[in-house]
């Protein structure tokens, strides 16, 4: 019996109880999981300046776990992904990353769907950052704010089936990926009318988590995620409350 | 209670005999592992050649278990598995590929270790293929013969130390991943050696397929798995003895 | 003088006549062609399952003709291509590699028009597989399937000249492929209509595999194309019909 | 007149010092340029985590000089550079970014030389990142931490020495870059000795400032850079010391 | 106080009028700047046949200012460029190599906007050739021929906000480009009407010109750029009137 | 019978007369080959500045044959090649591109072996220019000036097969193609000694031109070899000896 632990990395309540909902719903019986959302930082991620303040909370929402089996960062974005991987011991596993690992393994394009056309970027970037371009259709851009995503709830599943639709019909995806946390759920409804299998990336992270921690894969201590030797930190209190 | 059905495409009783042991081990409670190897065809696959029987049989052993809810092809080339992907309806996961998108999670670069020097090749050619070269540290050989490899476990043993710990010293591999379902069972052993993370094949493939199996991940119907309209296929009993 | 053997890897005997046709007017005086089909398999070859079943009567169509000085196989997927490279020591030329050979010579950048959808995906991982994606302009579909492009000349010549435009207009093409051994002998007229080069994969083939026999160009027998070594191969009869 | 701000985003004082000698050497006469460090933060940049943490006095800092004309973060690792692009108006340029853009009109391939194995990953993924991994001839550590650099300058002289010539005659660098902005003011003295120039990043920093500044050219607003819509961060103040 | 000889590689004093006025206008007050054009050669430059003859020109014009302390060729296509490089001791920049260095700093992915068709062939090429491939969004043309540009700016400058649109709308450009000389001057109005930075080549020629000059950043003489031997060139003075 | 007219386009005679031997032997009975060498120019070409020169003294041996059917540039670098092929009708081949059209048929990844350390820079630069970096499995240089390669044939032999060794050994090159022009003939001892196939450039552009000319493959006029438009050339005179 592992603990799942799930960082909604943003302060958002409403999608931080979304996350949930289709977390305890996929996570297998054998496994517990445990869904918080950052202490402090931004509603909502949308841009690298939210994403370093939005990293400081995910770090003290990990720290205030320490007895987690495995990490869960639920951003799309995977912001701070990379310092958490270096400073835990227990795999940790961005719901981007894991929705690319699940789509490479159930077609051979995908594309991903985002809220606003400056995520279109960040997807592009990060995909590009992953070495994965070479399996990427399109980024495509619902242009709806993503703290609306869940609020109409039947606009968004339109604006899915519609951009979705273009992506598989014009880009030739094979996968699509919804590319925010907030669009947890919709996976199924879209699946229904589009006839091609839909990432949810939540339960794509869950499901990552519990491969790495049920096959014994940790995270590696060489290179890139290496642990960061200790040294001076001033207003280590600030970031991390110490006492 | 889902049935994992492994297909080692081989015809070696030696080397299917030590996949089971593997996915016995690793197999998640709720789901149940079911371990058979090709009826007919080569004894080990090392040429493009041997991978064209070798799918006939693969095929062979996929037709005779209907009932399976996820399928495993247990050759680290992934021979014959984007037909299987077209004809079956369950998930389908090469052990290759499944190995890829753990190491993608724990690790940045990750490198090979194979048992013959045509073998640095034909992975080179898969990881291009597979679009993930950007992610590739080195394929690196252990220069003995696949069907020596569980004959004299010692010197395997000893020569994936030596060739694994050139690839993480020379080429700042974070991750080593076993080439060869003949490979299965080294990893830990390894690991305490090495100090980065080791991923057995196997248990990468049982691991992946229990993740799809579970989260509901299908196989996309498009484009590339695409499955082939019904046609005159002449000669179709001499592959599939048809009656 | 020597002898060129043509292989059509599917048992269509329509489109091997077609396939005969352009071979015998294109081939050197200096050199005899001959054009056979593959004894057993499917009638079109439209998928990777159809690959691995015509790949083996493509194998049998090899070994009756142990005299041929060049093999080409006359499939734009280049099906059994490798396997054959492999266990042939005279010059094997896929006609989809030929084609991308001469391509490289007369522009920059190439299209491919296929016959259907699923042969954009295919035709997309052969280019990357090949390492030629940045010379690759785009890949179109008629929507016409591989059987019917013979059938109804003056529809498949339409078709070939509307998705042929766009890819010269919208996607900067210098040089069209015909993507299907059925497309054979259509290239005249679309260069008439468009004003740039077609090219005709049958020709290609045959004029590769004689430069290659001509210049004294043997395959490597290093790493990816190295003869697998002698082994127990279970039903080998069932294969080959070993007598 | 410009007011360039040179921002140390460690917490180094000893750093900072040799980086304001070498900016006020460098700039040009019609501008003044003013070189501080983060006031919270680690003292050395060696990790994702370290960076996040840097990001946040890096803000700081750069928002306490409102009147600044032109940004340079002095790290190589470009930490928080993103982010300051969003949230600023005048051009901000990472020094190891600009190090690549000198690179780039000086010679075909670069080689970047960093202080420890963990860097070259880092510096790998970088350059990956911004798209540039075909001028990269390889990136080699001196196996010297990076606060020890600048303490013992003559073995830091000898070991760039050593390893820049293995770069040079190995890899085939045309051009090396100091990878760490504890190496700056050694570019002069490896030049003499190894007949390749040599990039001080803090030079190619200012240098690169200037030049947009100058040119009128200014950070994009759309896509990847667009500033971030105002909303809801819980616990602005900790981040920012609002009031 | 340096000299920054700018050479119009062909032969059209009108264009060079253009370019001189845009270069005095933009050069730092420390330094002066010679405009100049080619003695002989086509009065555009629009083809690889045409470059040839342009550097041969080129590099007569460069002789005949052996004080010069830079030299920027300024001509989109970088005519002669490596040539200069390898011949000349002072740093020699291309106007478009100078305006990729400056596009990389202010946004992530740029497009450039060519006169004819045929240019974005050739633009394509050059920036695969440069290794930026990963950071280009698009080539546009306007479809208007280079020695009209000038001649009728309204119509260009219409012309260019409209296809600069389309960049930034469709293709995601967060920079576009001017891609070629004639286009000097047209950068201010563009960025009122379409709010993303535009890089005008002459600029960012002479900026970076100046960088190099200023920072010490010679050209390598190792590799690519490394100095030809003397060796008997027969003709000499039919190339450079030696004499 | 068609004349395939091969140009060296430096001014060796010596280095005119090896290729001449190469290619009459090589050279199909129903073609006719006439070998001759640029009136003007440098007698060896190792430096773009000497591409330059040299093409102008190519250009004018084209048109000096304006019956030949088709063209061969016989110097591995390719120099002018574009250029040419811009301007005649006729196919046109350069050496290097044809040996790369060969290797891709058989064997997957090349290496090239060069005389000098530059050449190392400019192949890696050529065969990223054409797209086919994947394909390449290393440069390697023999340390022996082009000059001398036929003057102590001996000690070229030794050093190819020395370099050649190493490509394979280390390298894993399937195929190994002779970079230059002046090592000519030397193709089959090395094959002999090293067992590996061993491409002779003069023999690969001989017999792409004859499949270009016999296939009915013309040069594309779209795009990058569009021809150029006529236009006002100062001094074409000293160029051509217009008259």
């Amino acid at each position: 019996m592992g603990k799942i632990l799930v960082i909604n990395p943003n302060t958002s309540e409403e999608m931080t109880n979304e996350i949930r909902k289709t977390a305890e719903k996929i996570v297998s019986p054998q496994h517990n999981v445990v869904v918080v959302h950052s202490p402090i930082g931004p509603e909502s991620i949308e841009s690298f300046y939210e994403d370093h303040l939005a990293t400081i909370g995910l770090i003290r929402a990990a720290k205030a776990h320490p007895d987690a089996d495995a990490v869960v960062v639920a951003c799309f974005d995977d912001p701070g992904l990379y310092a958490l991987k270096e400073i835990l011991d227990v795999p940790v596993v961005g719901i981007g990353e894991a929705s690319f690992s699940v789509a490479l393994l159930i077609g051979y394009k995908f594309s991903i769907l985002v809220a606003l056309d400056k995520a279109v970027a960040l997807m592009d970037h990060m995909v590009l950052r992953y070495g994965l371009k070479d399996r990427l259709a399109s980024v495509r851009a619902l242009n709806i704010p993503v703290l609306d995503l869940e609020r109409s709830p039947e606009k968004t599943l339109k604006a899915l089936i519609e951009t979705g639709r273009k992506a598989v019909e014009e880009d030739y995806a094979e996968v699509l990926i919804l590319g925010c946390a907030g669009m947890t759920d919709f996976d199924v409804k879209i699946e229904k009318e589009l006839k091609v299998p839909v990432i949810d990336p939540v339960k794509a992270g869950v499901k990552m988590a519990e491969a790495l921690l049920d096959g014994g894969f940790k995270t590696s201590r060489r290179a890139l995620y290496m642990s960061p030797p200790p040294k001076k930190i001033i207003g280590e209190d600030v970031f991390f409350e110490k006492s």
